[in-house]
């Protein structure tokens, strides 16, 4: 019988909270500590739980590198806020505004030590699949991250090019989540690729929602301000597509709003929504959401699955990508 | 028949050379380049080759662990360049000088996870326990640079603490070398803890060695400029014994050196280096680096190895400690 996701969500906090860690040095555990605790959507670790269950394996034995990749997750993010001069996480101050520079680089170095140890948290037999694939799919987070800062400075980004980013920032991970929970309840290979498959699907479409919401997401309901990416020039799946489909008028004024370093928020988040619009961003955005989810869709049809299994995997994937906030 | 340190030296130097790296993305992967091809004294996959051969073990399944603490150790100094905001390193400039802290960070990362990749690749059987070993070595690091950050702020750091850190931020890897070659040779529990202590005590006189040489190398051959950490206020055995023991003039002046951040290179390291000399701080240093040198030796000893194994760590300990460079 499969839990829903706020069973698994609930199981993987209350194993969160339990994490041991050493008291000194202060500086090097409590950043740790505090980002752990300023929770997120721990869709990574529900994932593995989810696919562990859904294969018929016991998911006690997969807690550990459940809560592993949930531990990286929220390394890259340490480190990603660094690298971005980030204020503001999850509401509250970043490691790197609170304690500095230096204690969040070590910090966060020692998360992605501690989450190595807790991914390979399994029997002998399977470490090292599960090591190799943790492995691969952190490189491939590293080149996903470096590519999103080379777009910084380029202009000739392609919505080709933008989606393979974020399969590679975001998606591998949510992909490598499922795997490991079907390698601890020892699927096979067939079994795993599926649903690794299933788990970048969803991962692209998930990130595409995000670009989207920050445009047109629901203010009362997002919980954060609208337009924080257009505010950064951030080089999302609308704006490469505008700078790559705007002419004439419309390309004038995208270029004053992206050179324009102090636009004031409104008229700039204002302004570059109705160019989006005028070329018909909006829907293609959500073209492309629905074109990855079908494909998460169509690839979990094909994984060897109970039903049950496949309803709840289905019901994540809509959820995740309809999401408001 | 064992061979000499420069003849395993040659051996990872050449497994070096010869690691596969992507080619993009460039930004990711150049740094990586730049810094294993940078050189240093590679003595930490010396060890775990040395440690191998001397075990009866087949040294080729020991060179990608090998090469992956040397890896580990570069990231090490890569991420701590980037806290010290050093802008040299071997002689050239450091890797956020040339490209930026956000690449700095990033590559960092991604050597750390290439780095643990390369230890785990051993045989499965032995892979629990190397990765158990490394993750736990790459803890204690983190840690003994946390405190060695802690006491750039403290002064009443004692001697004892001072060795304590540096056990974690030095030693640790070189015993870790040791027993990673051991594990890898099958040796059994006893030999491998008895060659760890043996690199933790070699590591200890090692990095007091380094201390000692930064006041009383000799300029022509030590390679670097005498009295860096001395200009740094960096908190040495010497520096820490002096806090400790100056009293009357020698305590005023000391706190007149240690306020002022204009003073002359010369001035002040002559000044500082007579204080120390002052306080028979060069003769507790040497005295210090012989007691590990000679723990070292001790549990050597007691260490079940055939004695050609023995006489070439000896050697090698007696080299590292007494180098001038």
């Amino acid at each position: 019988m499969m839990k829903t996701f706020d069973e698994y969500l609930a199981l993987v906090n209350s194993a969160i909270e339990r994490i041991p860690y050493p008291a000194r040095p202060a500086n090097l555990y409590e950043p740790v500590i505090y980002t752990m605790a300023q929770g997120g959507k721990r869709i990574r670790p529900v994932l593995t739980l989810m696919a562990c269950d859904a294969f018929g394996g016991d998911i006690t034995r997969a807690m550990n590198p459940a809560v592993g990749l949930e531990m990286f997750h929220n390394f890259t993010l340490l480190h990603d806020d660094v690298m971005d001069n980030a204020d503001i996480r999850r509401g509250q101050p970043t490691v790197h505004r609170r304690w500095g520079e230096n204690v969040a680089i070590l910090s966060g170095d020692a998360m992605l030590t501690m989450a190595t140890a807790l991914v390979v948290d399994v029997e002998p037999r399977i470490m090292p699949e599960a090591m190799r694939l943790f492995n691969q799919t952190a490189i491939e987070i590293y080149e996903g991250q470096q590519m999103d800062m080379d777009f910084e400075h380029r202009h000739d980004v392609t919505q080709e090019e933008y989606i393979e980013m974020i399969r590679l920032k975001t998606s591998v991970l949510l992909g490598c989540a499922c795997r490991l929970g079907a390698i601890v309840a020892g699927a096979d290979e067939d079994a795993a690729q599926g649903i690794y498959d299933v788990g970048v699907n969803l991962g692209i479409a998930f990130q595409l929602q995000d670009d989207w919401l920050d445009v047109w997401g629901d203010p009362a309901t997002f919980g954060k301000q609208i337009g924080g990416d257009i505010m950064n020039n951030k080089k999302t799946f609308q704006l490469i597509g505008a700078i790559a489909a705007a002419t004439g008028d419309d390309a004038d004024e995208l270029r004053r709003w992206l050179s324009d370093s102090y636009a004031l928020r409104d008229m700039k988040v204002t302004a570059m929504t109705a160019i989006y619009e005028r070329l018909g961003l909006k829907q293609r955005c959500r073209e492309e959401i629905a074109r990855y989810s079908a494909l998460a869709h169509e690839r979990l049809a094909t994984v060897d699955l109970p039903d049950e299994a496949k309803q709840t995997f289905g019901l994540v994937i809509d959820t995740l990508v309809d999401r408001t906030k």
